[in-house]
C-alpha cells in the first residue's frame, strides 16, 4: 500500500482500505449509536454549545464502529478531529471509510505493517503547518510515546546535534519510531516542543497505557497533564471485565470454529481481563485454569471454583491459552513446544509481547501455515505437530473478531468525552499540572446512569434521613475512593 | 447463476459458488478431524474394510467444514456419495469446494434461492440413468418428502393421467417442489417409483425430520425404512442442546455485534434446543424469558431461574426474540410491530415459518435495509422504528455463523455413520421394516466414548459384583430405555 | 426406647419421639402446605369426593414436614395411613408427633436402630385382625420386600417346614428381615400371603426401589401391581435433581459448616442426583470432579466443564466427596485411608452401602469421634490423620438437613397421590397386572401445571393450527413417550 | 437469666448459656482449625516471641467458632481477652463455653436482650480496678461508640454536673447505653477518660463500624488510632461477597427449608454483600431483582442479567427480601403488607433498623407467631396473610445459621490479627495518630498467600526482567492503592 495521503473532495485528509464501504459503516455506525446511550446523551446535552469550539483532537484508538460513534460524538460538540489506530489489527475498514468520508480524518486500515502504522500516528499527530493537537486521545499510549521520545531527541540533538540513533535498540518497533523522529528531526528541529507546547493535555483509555504515565509522573518526564480514563470504575470495570467476556469467545469462535465446552482453558492472569475471559470460558463449559503472580487474585479465581496452577503444570493438558497478564514473556517458545497438537494461543492483555512471537518465528525448521487471515497453524520441524496462533499475538478480539461491543463502549467511551471536556475547559486555568489524574466520583457515576435507561432499569432514590445517615449526598457520590465496587 | 452442472477434471459432477476455495476449505476440514474424534475413530475401526463398497449415498444436510468431514468418512469407507444443503444460507462455500474438488459431487452455496435449493436437491437424487441412491442422509426431511409426493403424484398420474398441480398449494416452497415433479413426470413417469425400489434406507438427522417421518409411519404411508438418528442420546441431548449454546451467541455476535450483557432475550419453547440458548444467553449476562406450552418444560426454567411469560407479556421489554419450537407461527407481524426500536428477531430452530417473515414482507409500506448478507433491518411506516432480522428467518446460526462446531457434530455424524453401516449391512436381511428406528443404547454409548479422550476423561470401570448388583452388563449398556439423562 | 406401641386418647396407635413437638409441627406444615400446591390442589379437587374411602394405605417414607402434607392429603380424600420411615436417620419428630397427634398411625424416629427400623416397618403394615393394607406407598422398596420375602418363606415353610435362618446372610440388616419373618411364621404361617391377597398395589417413590420391582418383574416374581413414580419426569428430572442441588449444600453446611467455594469436590455418580450435586457444588464455587462408568454421563459432565477422573485418582486432591451412583462399593475403606485430614465423605443416593462404612468401623485401631449427632470424625491410627463421615453413609441429606424442599416434594407426592388413585380406582377392573406401570404423560403434564401459577408463571397455548401442523392435541400431551426433556 | 458474673476454677470470669457445651465447642474449635490456615500460620510464625506479652485485648464479635479461633490465636501470642458479641443472637454457645473454661473471658449468648447485650459490653471492657484494655477488637463500632459516649457524658458531667438522660433518646437501644453511662458515670466520673488513655487502638471488622470511624475522624471526635480492617481486600472482597454467598442460603434453608429455585429474590443493594447475597441466589435458580441507590452498582447488576427496579415495583411478585444495604429504613411496614403471604423477609447488612422492625410490632392487632427462634411469621389482621421474619430483622446469617464459614473468617481475622499486632508494636511510636488506617497492600497480599496452600494453589513467580517491565518489585506488592479486585 503506498503511503500517499488522500482527500476527499472536500479536502480532508485520509488513508483508509476502501472508501465504497463507507455506507456499510454508515449503516453499522447508526445501528451502534441506539447502543451507545451514554455517547448519544453527551451530543444531547453539549451539541447545542458546541464546546470544542476550536479545538484540534488527535485520537490513536481501534477504528472501529463504536470509535466512530465516539469521533462523530467529539465532532458534535465542535471538535476537528484526526485519527488512526493504536493496533495493526483493529480497524474496521468499513468504519474508517464511513468517519473518513463524512466526518474526519482518518488514517487506518485492518492489516498496517508496523511501518505503516507508525506513518498513521505520525499522520494524525501531523495538523499542517499550524503544528499538533490541543487534545490527544490515546489508547495505550503510542501517541503520548512519540512526542515524549521526540522531545527527548530533540533536547539532545540541541545539545550535542545527534541523531537519534535506530540501531540502538533491539526493539524492531522501537527501531521504526527513532527512525520517524530521525526524519522528523531534519525537517524541523522542534516538531515535538511545538507539539508539546499546543498540547493541553491526553485522556488515555487503557492499563497499559496508564502503566507509562504512572512511570513518567513517577520519574518526573511526564509532559503535559493526563487524565486516566481506565481507572474510571465505568471503564475498567466494565469495559475491561464485560468487553472481554464478550469478546474472547467471539473472537476465539470466529477464528477457529472451536467447541469450547469440554476444553481446558488456561487464563494467564486474573485481573479484570482475566476475571472476563475466565468467566466467559467456564460459562461457555470450559474447565479453566488460572496462573497467577498476585496471591489476591489468585484467592478471589480459587473462590470461583478456579485451578491455580503455573503455565509449565498445565501444557500438557490444556487446549487454549489466554494472555491478559499486560506484562511480557509469559507464554514462551518453550511453552508452546510442549503443548498439544493445534492448541489455540492468543492474547487479549497487552501488546504482542505476552507471546514470545519472536521466538516462534525464529525456531528452525518451523513452519507458518495461514488458515485465514489472523489464524496461523505454526507447525514444529521436531514433532510435526503445531500450535494455532491468533492475530500473530496481538489482542485477538480486535483481530479475529470486532473488538468490544457497542454498550460497554458507550461506556468507556463517555469517559473519554468527559474527560476531554474537562481538560478543554480548564486549559488556561492551571487546575490540571502535569500528573495523571482520575475523574472525580460524580462523574463516573454519571456515565452508568446515563446507560441505565437503556437496559429498563430503576433507580432506587435515598431520602434525606437516610443519606444523612449514611453521610452521603442525595444526589450522589454515593462511595468513598477507596470503594472498589 | 445459471443453473449448469459442472464438471471436476476427472468428471465428478458439481455446482458450487467459487473452486478456488477448495484450498482454504482444506485447511479448515483438516483442522475439524482433530475435533471430529468419532468420525476419525470410524475410519480408522472401518476404513481398511471398505463396508459402503457398492453403496450410492445421497446426503441433503447443511454442505459445512463438518459435513465435508462426514463425507469424507463415508467415502473412506468405500461410498460414493452426492450431496446438497438442507438449508439456502447454511453452505460454506470454501467446504462445498474442497469436497466437490477432492471426495464427492456437491450441490450447494450460500444463498440459494428455493428454485436453487430444490434444483441442488433434485441433482443430488440424481445418479444418471442407473437411478437414485441406496441411502439417504437427510435433515429436515426434504429429500424424504420429495421421494414421497414424487411417487404419490406418479401414481395420480397412473391412474388419472393427471399432472400435479403447483398452483393448488398456497405454499411458494411447496409450489416449486411439484412444479419439479411435475417436470420429473414428463420425462419418466416411473422416476420416483424407481427409486424408491433401489432404496434401502434413510438417516434423519433432526427433529423435524423425525417429526414427519412418524407422522408417515402413524399413517402407513413411509416407504422405506428410516433411522431415527435426532434421538440417539448422543445427538439430541448434545447437537442440540450443546450446540445451539454455542452457535446462538456466535450467530448474534457476528451479525449484529450486540452486547448480549444487560440485555433481555426472549427464548420461544424449552426443548432442547431452547434449554442451549436459555443457558448461553444467561451466562452471557442477559435476563431471559422462556415461553412454553409444555409445563413441565416450562416448569424446568423455572427451576432453572427463568421467567416464564406468553410472547405478549414480553414484548415491550426485550431486545432479542429467539424462536427454538419446531412449530410455526411463533412471533408474527402483529407482534414484531409492537417490539422495540432495533429488537433483534432470530430462529434456531426449525424452518422460517417460525417467524412470519411473509407478513412482514408483504406488510404496506415495510422497509428492508440489507445491513450485510443475513442481517436485514426492516422499518415500519407507522412508527419509522424497525427491527432487526437475522437469516431471513431461517436458521440463524447457520446462516450468520457457520453453525455448530466440529466436536458436537462428531457426536451426531458418528451416529449418522453407525446409522448408515446399520441399513447398509442389513440391507437384504428384513431386519428393518417400512418403519422409524431408533439406534440400541450400546451404540449410543459408543459414540459417547470415543469422544471422551480428546477431552482427558477417564472412566470408572464396574467390577462385577457392581454390575450384577444394579443388573446391568460389565461392558454396557448401562441405562433402561426410558432414561432421560 | 422400649418398642411399645402408644396410642392416642383417640386410640389411634403410634410410636414417635416426643409429642409435645406436635405443635411446632403442626406450624411447620402449615407453612409447607403454601409450598406444596399440587397436594393442595388434588385435596381441592378430590377432597369432596373422599375416593380413597374405605382403603388402608401403609407408607414407608421418610417421614417429614413434606411427607405429613402427602399423609394428610391421602386422609382428606378418605384414606386410612399407617406410616414408617424408609431411613433410620430421615425422620422429623416434630412432623412425626404432629401426624400421629392429628390424622395417621405413625412410628417412626430420627436415629432409629435397625432393629427399631424393621420393628416400625412391620407396624405399619399391621392393620390388626383384619390383615394388612390395600395400598402401600414405598420408597426404596423396604415395605416391598418385607412382603415378598414373607411370602417366599411362608411357601417354603408350607413345603419343607423350615424357617427361615437368619445365620444364612452375611448382611446383618437382612438377617433382621428374616427374624421378623421368623417371628411372623410362628404365629400365623400364613401372614403375609393374607396381605398380598389383600394389596391392590403399590406406588414406588425413588430409582432404587424401582430397580428392584423391574428386577422382579423381569424374573416373575412381582405378587402386585406397581406404579413406577420415580420415573414420572415430574419427579425423577424434578426431585433427584433440583432437591438434591438444594439439600446436598443444606446438609454439608448444617453437619460441618465447610466452605465450600474453593474446595475440590467429587461427585461419584452424574445421573440425575449426581447432576444436581455437581451443580450446586460448581455454583458454591468449589471445583468439581466427576467419576463415571457411563461414557454418555461422562460426556455430558464434560460438557458442563467438569473433570471426569477416577476415584484414585482424585483422592489426594479432594475436600469432600459425595457418592450418588445407587451402586454398591463406591468409596472404599483404601480410598478413605488415602484421602486428605479432615476429608468430608458423604453419600445422597441411596444404602449405606455406596461407602464402605463396615470395612471403617472394624478396622483395626480406628477412632470415632462423633462430633455432633450424624457427624462423626473418624480417626486412622496409622496417620493420626481422619475423615469425617456424614449420616453414618445414609443419605445425608435427610440425615443432616431436613430433605428436599416443600416445593419439589410437592411434584413428588402429586405423582404418589395419583397413583395411589389410579390403582385404587382400578383395582378390580383388571387393567393393572403383576408388572411396573408408569403413569401416562397427560397425568405427568398436570402434576406440572399445578406448580406453575405459584412460580408466577404463565403458560402459552397453541393454536389448533399449530396443534396440527406438530401432530399434538392442544392439550397436550405435548410429548413422545421417548422425550428426554 | 440473672445478669451474674461467674467463674471458672482458675478464677477466670465469664457468663455464657451452658457449660456443659465447651467440650463440643472444643471439637468444632479443632475442624476450624484445619480451616483457618492463615491463623493458624499466625500461631507458627509469632507463638514463640508472644508479642502481645502483657497486652489486654477486648473483643465485640460474634462469639462463633470462628472467633473462638481467632481468640486462642490472640492468647497463643501472648495476650489476655476478655470478649462479648456484637448481635444479640449471633453467640454460638457452645463456643462461648469453649473458650470460658479454657481461654478467655467470655460474655455472650445466644439470644441476649438488648440490656443483657450492654451488659456484656461493659463486661468485656471491664478489666477491673487497673481500668480497661490496651487494643479492641471491634464490629460495627459499639465499643468503640460507648467508650466515646462515656467520655462525652464525662465531659459534660465534669462541666456542669449533669448526668446523661436515657429519656433524651428516641431509640430504645440508645437509652440503655445512656442508662449504662450513667450508672458508671455515679462510680467513677473518669471512668471512660481513664479507658481512652490506656487504649492504644481499636481495629475495626465491618462496614457498619468504619463508617462510623470516618465520620469522627471527619468532625474530629476520633479518640484513639483505629484500623480499618474492612477495607482490607482480603476482607470486604472475600467475607463480605464469598461469605455471604454461602450464608444467605444456609439461614434461608435452616429457618423455613424453602426451595430457593423458582422463587423471586429481591436482594436490596449491590455492594459486596448484595452482590454474593445476589450470586447465590442466581445460582440456586432464583430469579433476583435488585434494588440500588447507585448507578453504578446498578449497572454492574445489569451486566450480571439482574433486574434493577424500586422495592415499590417488586413487591407483588417476589418470595424473598434480603437487605444487604448498610442503611436504615429499607423495607418499611408499608412494603411488608403488600407482600404476598409467607413471603421472606430478612437482613444480612447491617443492624435491626434496615427492616421496620418497630413498625411491624406495633401495628395494631398484627399477631406473632414463633415458628422456631429466629423465624417469626406475623399475621395482619386485615388480610389475614402473613410475612415470615428472619432474626427478628438482624443479621440472619448468624441468627438462622452459623454465620460465615471457617475459611472465609480466616482471611477476615489474619487482619485483625496483624492489625492488632501493629497498633500494640507502634504503641510508643507515634506512627498512628487518632486516624482510620488501612492495612498497607503487602500484608493484605500476605494474608491472601496464607490461604493459598489449604487449596492447592501454585502461584507464579515474576522474573526480575517482567517486575521491571511493569514497575513492582518481585515479592510485590503487585498492585496500585486505587486497584479494585
Amino acid at each position: 500500500m503506498a503511503l500517499l495521503v488522500e482527500k476527499t473532495s472536500s479536502g480532508r485528509e485520509y488513508k483508509v482500505k476502501d472508501m465504497t464501504q463507507a455506507d456499510f459503516g454508515r449503516m453499522e455506525i447508526e445501528l451502534a449509536e441506539v447502543e451507545m446511550p451514554g455517547l448519544m446523551a453527551s451530543r444531547a446535552e453539549f451539541g447545542g454549545s458546541k464546546p470544542f469550539k476550536g479545538a484540534r483532537i488527535t485520537g490513536s484508538l481501534h477504528m472501529t464502529i463504536q470509535t466512530a460513534v465516539l469521533i462523530e460524538t467529539l465532532t458534535a460538540l465542535g471538535a476537528e478531529v484526526r485519527w488512526c489506530s493504536c493496533n495493526i489489527f483493529s480497524t474496521q475498514d468499513h468504519a474508517a471509510a464511513a468517519i473518513a468520508r463524512d466526518s474526519a480524518s482518518v488514517f487506518a486500515w485492518k492489516g498496517e505493517t508496523l511501518q505503516e502504522y507508525w506513518w498513521c500516528t505520525e499522520r494524525a499527530l501531523d495538523w499542517g503547518a499550524g503544528g499538533g493537537p490541543d487534545l490527544i486521545v490515546d489508547d495505550g499510549g503510542d501517541t503520548t510515546l512519540l512526542i515524549h521520545e521526540g522531545v527527548k531527541a530533540e533536547q539532545i540533538y540541541e545539545k550535542s546535534g545527534q541523531f537519534p540513533d535506530p540501531g540502538s535498540s533491539e526493539n524492531a518497533e522501537f527501531q521504526i519510531v527513532l527512525g520517524i523522529i530521525r526524519e522528523g528531526l531534519k525537517s524541523d528541529p522542534k516538531r515535538y516542543h511545538k507539539m508539546k507546547e499546543r498540547l493541553v493535555g491526553v485522556s488515555e483509555e487503557t492499563t497499559t497505557g496508564v502503566k507509562r504515565l504512572y512511570q513518567m509522573q513517577a520519574n518526573g518526564s511526564l509532559l503535559f497533564p493526563a487524565i486516566n480514563v481506565n481507572d474510571s470504575v465505568t471503564k475498567s470495570k466494565f469495559d475491561n471485565l464485560y468487553g472481554c467476556r464478550h469478546s474472547l469467545p467471539d473472537g476465539l469462535m470466529r477464528a477457529t470454529d472451536v467447541m469450547i465446552a469440554g476444553k481446558v482453558v488456561v487464563v494467564c492472569g486474573y485481573g479484570d481481563v482475566g476475571k472476563g475471559c475466565a468467566a466467559s470460558m467456564k460459562q461457555a463449559g470450559a474447565r479453566v485454569i488460572i496462573t497467577e503472580i498476585d496471591p489476591i487474585c489468585a484467592l478471589q479465581a480459587l473462590m470461583e471454583g478456579f485451578q491455580v496452577l503455573t503455565l509449565d503444570d498445565s501444557l500438557n493438558q490444556a487446549d487454549i491459552f489466554v494472555t491478559t497478564t499486560g506484562n511480557k514473556d509469559i507464554i514462551m517458545l518453550d511453552h508452546m513446544k510442549k503443548m498439544k497438537n493445534n492448541a489455540i494461543v492468543c492474547n487479549i492483555g497487552h501488546f504482542d509481547n505476552e507471546i514470545d512471537m519472536l521466538g516462534l518465528e525464529t525456531y528452525p525448521g518451523v513452519k507458518r501455515i495461514t488458515i485465514k487471515p489472523q489464524t496461523d497453524r505454526w507447525i514444529f520441524p521436531d514433532t510435526n505437530t503445531g500450535i494455532i496462533v491468533l492475530a500473530e499475538g496481538r489482542l485477538m478480539n480486535l483481530g479475529c473478531a470486532t473488538g468490544h461491543p457497542s454498550f460497554v463502549m458507550s461506556c468507556s467511551f463517555t469517559n473519554q468525552v468527559i474527560a476531554q471536556l474537562e481538560l478543554w475547559k480548564e486549559k488556561s486555568t492551571g487546575k490540571y499540572e502535569n500528573k495523571v489524574y482520575v475523574l472525580p466520583k460524580h462523574l463516573d457515576e454519571k456515565v452508568a446512569s446515563l446507560h441505565l435507561a437503556k437496559l429498563g432499569a430503576k433507580l432506587t432514590k435515598l431520602t434525606q434521613h437516610q443519606a444523612d445517615y449514611i453521610s452521603v449526598p442525595v444526589q450522589g457520590p454515593y462511595k468513598p475512593p477507596h470503594y472498589r465496587y
